[in-house]
């Protein structure tokens, strides 16, 4: 029955509409130890955006400590459904996991951080065996490793097995580890197979070298250096054009990226750049994070109504809750994913308007999570 | 008269049409010191492509050494008016001649050193006393400074007076000795004053922070992180797409930068970004090439036909020859110049072609320097 519902869901979404939301399932397996004496509500739930909302440049804005706070019971146990939804990435989701909760002064599972490259998982059998490369700041390959991709070589590690492949490397000074030094076995499988994939999983940091070799990869069908083939797959996380961090203005996310390669990778190339983008507001995300939270409460035993997993995906809840600080992309994809969605914008983000956004207007503005999570609280009446 | 001319040839110029070539002069004097008894032939000169044409990667090629020393008489004086004719760049004049020299066994003087750049000095009565910005790989600000701007900062400076302009600095552990530690009048400079032009001298190495303060500045008129204000000028020494380095294929060249911040800011930015380009294939450039090989030869004061400044520009060449190895730049160029160029395609470069390029055929085509070289002596008659 839930795979009917998510396939028939699936199919409704942008890009990827391939992809279901089932091994999801495998992520929540871990909250039944986290909250097995719990009772969280099954009637409404929570995804918070992560940065601009609950965080600025790693550090906790709008009061999110306090209003995470009220999602414990006072034992320290969750009583309201709660996931991050996030299109930032780079790092495992137990990492991510362990890091919010020290910032944040609670327990987080790693089945409540959904990433915009959680979902590459879904691709690990069409790709568990061959030749990908992985893009991105943080630990793009650690991650798709973690995720179950057996020849996965980061493009720091990849880039290094060709000689000369940047001719701007000797004005960088890098100091990285990798550079001019990847293992033996790396440069091996470099040199003997084609790269199938590339995934980018968060925001590239040397943008010249990126563009560089990933048309390389992508004109030559995996041989840098060599003739002209057939376009490898190529999966972005998200497509965010900007994002607000630590500067007064926005700064440019995975999506400008995207424009740069792409711009010049048609002007190079006689087809068009073809790939898929992952992320919000892809109504497949909303979709996942719907599945999410219904395996964090039916993964309650003492839970009747949905009492284990596989009557999880029938668990309906009245309610969903989306808590974001973008309007192009929380709120715009809270409002295309429709029923039981409804949108929170906060003020401590991208948006910093008085009213509502022009074009995407939430369901809510407010200022800071900490009232948002009071307003859900007060009209829930669990507050 | 010399300005007369000139000002007609650069009227049928591409772009920028308002700059003309007269500066040039400037350079050329220190020739009559190199060169003061020798006799250079008066009937033809040459303009030599660097980068795939005489060196690789800062190596020789194509036989280069001995073909250039076959420019000059035994006692090392220069018997054949010839300059470098680049869209390299990032180092001042001076120093790049002291450098080919070294690498060719012959004397190289700064005013046979043409780069994209160059004619930025063209621009100093404008921006004298303007805060500018210069971008690019090498030392553009000390190629500005040169040039005789007075308020010149570099990217890497200018970026640094700004905490937080780049989010990805975190994750670049660059070495340069500016990062973070511009000296006091800089940061003073440029939180006071509105940047009014940038110059982009060479390609940029760090595209991510490049592209993100470059649009910081475009967009808010010269104050990263304000409200959106008027385009400062914006100056692109050239715009080749890609050329041929040491790697198998070529490499992404200021061209391809130029693209990924035109398609970024387009999408930011409510009215398109403007421009100006320099460099080859514009004609502008093969005019101010034929003026400094007419300076060449001016300033030789035993030849009587062309025997001061003055009237250099009334000398007439019967055949100028451009020796490059990129159809799209130099022999487009050429072509395009039309009298007296004539155009040499090595192979040794970005062209690999058996036969003639299909759009852009030069002349002659032949597969290195020393070939170019020998022809040319030959049809002239001066081997």
């Amino acid at each position: 029955m839930s795979l009917q519902i998510l396939r028939k869901a699936s199919s409704r979404t942008q890009n990827p509409n391939h992809l279901s939301s089932i091994v999801l399932s495998k992520l929540t397996r871990s909250f039944s130890q986290l909250s097995s004496q719990s009772k969280p509500s099954s009637s409404f739930g929570i995804a918070f955006d992560i940065d601009g909302v609950v965080l600025s440049s790693d550090v906790p804005i709008g009061g999110s400590p306090q209003a995470f706070r009220r999602l414990y019971d006072d034992s320290g146990r969750l009583r309201v459904p709660y996931v991050f939804l996030t299109n930032g990435g780079g790092f495992p989701e137990s990492k991510r996991a362990h890091e919010l909760g020290q910032l944040l002064g609670v327990k987080v599972s790693p089945s409540q951080v959904l990433q915009a490259h959680t979902p590459f998982k879904q691709l690990v059998s069409k790709f568990q065996n061959e030749l990908i490369v992985a893009v991105g700041k943080g630990e793009p390959a650690a991650v798709m490793s973690d995720y179950g991709f057996r020849n996965v070589v980061s493009i720091d590690d990849y880039a290094a097995c060709f000689e000369n492949i940047d001719p701007l490397a000797p004005h960088k000074k890098w100091t990285t580890k990798h550079v001019g030094n990847p293992d033996s076995a790396i440069r091996d499988l470099v040199r003997r197979e084609r790269g199938q994939a590339v995934f980018i999983l968060s925001d590239p940091v040397d943008w010249s070298r990126d563009i560089q070799v990933l048309c390389d990869i992508l004109r030559t069908g995996g041989l840098p250096g060599r003739e002209i083939g057939h376009q490898p797959q190529l999966y972005f996380a998200h497509d965010d054009l900007a994002y607000q961090a630590a500067f007064p203005s926005e700064r440019f996310g995975l999506g400008a990226f995207r424009i740069a390669l792409e711009s010049i990778f048609n002007r190079v190339h006689p087809h068009p750049l073809k790939y898929t983008t992952f992320g919000k507001p892809n109504s497949f995300v909303f979709k996942n994070a719907e599945f999410a939270l219904k395996q964090l409460v039916s993964s309650v035993p003492d839970n009747v109504s949905v009492a284990n997993h596989e009557t999880a995906g029938s668990h309906q809840f009245k309610t969903l809750y989306m808590v974001g600080d973008n309007p192009l992309v929380d709120i715009k994809g809270a409002r295309q994913a429709g029923h039981p969605w409804f949108s929170i914008l906060t003020r401590t983000g991208v948006f910093k308007g008085k009213e509502n956004h022009d074009k995407f207007p939430a369901d809510l503005v407010v200022d800071t999570v900490e009232e948002a999570v009071d307003y859900v609280l007060k009209k829930e009446s669990t507050s």
